[in-house]
């Protein structure tokens, strides 16, 4: 299997703000919808404050406040080479500027908003499919999003369940994401919203997937498409549903309340690591361990 | 050890209700501030709808509403022999005919509110050894608690922590609770208001103590001292950090975020059970398996 070269960042979403914001009113510090501090990680990640940024605002309702946000926040830290991409639907994902842009920049950032938006415009597209290559063969190229955007990067993505009702077969809904990684489901604003049922939901059903609970101010920078660093104020919550040993539920009717025992579980916080293919904790993510690219190539 | 013979029937609270009627307004269907199943529960186990029922009302500060539902609820299942108890402080609580009262009952219900009431007003007072007393030695003796009343069962009490702040070492405030089980933190409202990672926390500080977090019109009922069933419409999710291979939580300052590696995690619905000393999970909570009485007593 092919080890990418590129990079993803995966970013939970902002206390309070980020996707709120889609519920129709601006919020006033939305400009602070992340710490400085992952933005600065992402540039440095790409290469420093030069490189081309395309912001791809598609998930959200009211993308040019949002895009506005980002080209304030990568400004404050000295970013001048920043676009917005606002394409609204697959008509404009294949219009050619696009594509072109695409090839040029060092880092694409997803906005957050509604996932579905992300994978039902661009599943399929030629310019999804650029991406895709891009991250896969060179080294350095960035692909981050948040909150959504975070959550459409893995090829399982949940798209909508009520944590409030999670521990209901059937309330969490799966679709295809983007792809960018397989082997694990990305959940985000975790903590506020209360989603580790809803999370743990989507393990049960199939425990091949490690599920990511992303916090607020708080992501994953995933290498190798397998070694997670985590980053920002926050926590990650990893669910592994690999050692479950009794699970009742494909036996249930949809509705029903459903019961797993012997998730492992993990939470990690900034400079804490975790390798999915190993399903290992790494209390330094800097400490090497063994990853993908070791056990696959040699 | 001595196996107590009472039950211990601890209930997450209910969905949009129960402790939030505590911020002042009176929510109106508060009459069905948990499912009537759970009540009819509590009055078999006990011995009928002719047993004597004592509603303790100390956490909460709207006692007469929050009693006037407590009997509501009750007389709807036909109990006849049910009372309210309004302990405001420690000079209630030694009241003789309150002592009298818990002496002759079947079965007594906390009700929820602020769960520190309950361990400042009832510490180290005769009327909680009369109590304690009784669920050892007692079969059929029934203590129930909902929300604060739940959560106060154990010796180990979380009394506060906002769970968007939860993975920051310190913000889950800890005190001893009323004794009524060791070796688990019970914690409620658990999937509406998404405490995992603040009973993660409890957890992590000392691993001897399993996390059972109660889901809204759930509970969990105990009997042994051991032995859980869960009931209800809800999940009850258990934490056991019994397998914790690293943590940093002693090391770090307070409000730093915490990391935790191997948490094991079990969802537990309606006739699921869990064995506490055993630390195992049970799909059928009615199969046997091994007790604490088995082990200890042969």
């Amino acid at each position: 299997m092919q080890i990418p070269t590129g990079k993803l960042i995966a970013i939970g979403g902002a206390e309070d703000k980020g996707t709120e914001v889609e519920k129709g009113e601006l919020h006033k510090n939305n400009l602070n919808f992340f710490e400085l501090g992952i933005l600065r990680r992402i540039v440095e990640e790409a290469g420093g404050i030069k490189k081309r940024i395309e912001v791809i605002t598609t998930a959200s309702m009211i993308p040019f406040q949002v895009g506005e946000n980002y080209l304030n926040a990568f400004g404050k830290i000295g970013c001048v080479n920043v676009d917005l991409m606002h394409i609204r639907n697959r008509a404009d994902a294949v219009n050619k500027e696009y594509i072109e842009r695409v090839k040029n920049c060092k880092t694409v950032m997803f906005s957050g908003g509604n996932q579905l938006r992300l994978s039902t415009i661009f599943g399929g597209t030629q310019l999804l499919q650029i991406l895709l290559e891009r991250y896969h063969k060179e080294e350095s190229f960035v692909v981050a999003g948040t909150s959504a955007g975070a959550m459409a990067m893995s090829n399982t993505m949940i798209y909508e369940g009520n944590a409030a009702r999670a521990h209901l077969k059937g309330e969490v809904k799966i679709t295809t994401g983007l792809g960018f990684i397989d082997d694990v489901i990305i959940d985000s604003h975790f903590e506020k919203r209360g989603r580790f049922i809803r999370l743990a939901q989507a393990v049960a059903t199939n425990p091949s997937c490690v599920g990511i609970g992303l916090g607020e101010d708080t992501g994953m920078l995933i290498t190798d498409g397998n070694k997670m660093e985590a980053i920002g104020s926050g926590c990650v919550t990893i669910i592994d549903g690999q050692d479950i040993r009794f699970s009742n539920i494909a036996d249930i009717p949809e509705g029903n309340p459903f019961s797993i025992d012997n998730l492992k579980v993990h939470i990690c916080e900034k400079g804490n690591g975790y390798l999915v293919t190993e399903k290992q904790f790494l209390p330094e993510a800097s400490e090497g361990a063994v990853t993908k690219k070791q056990v696959h190539v040699e």
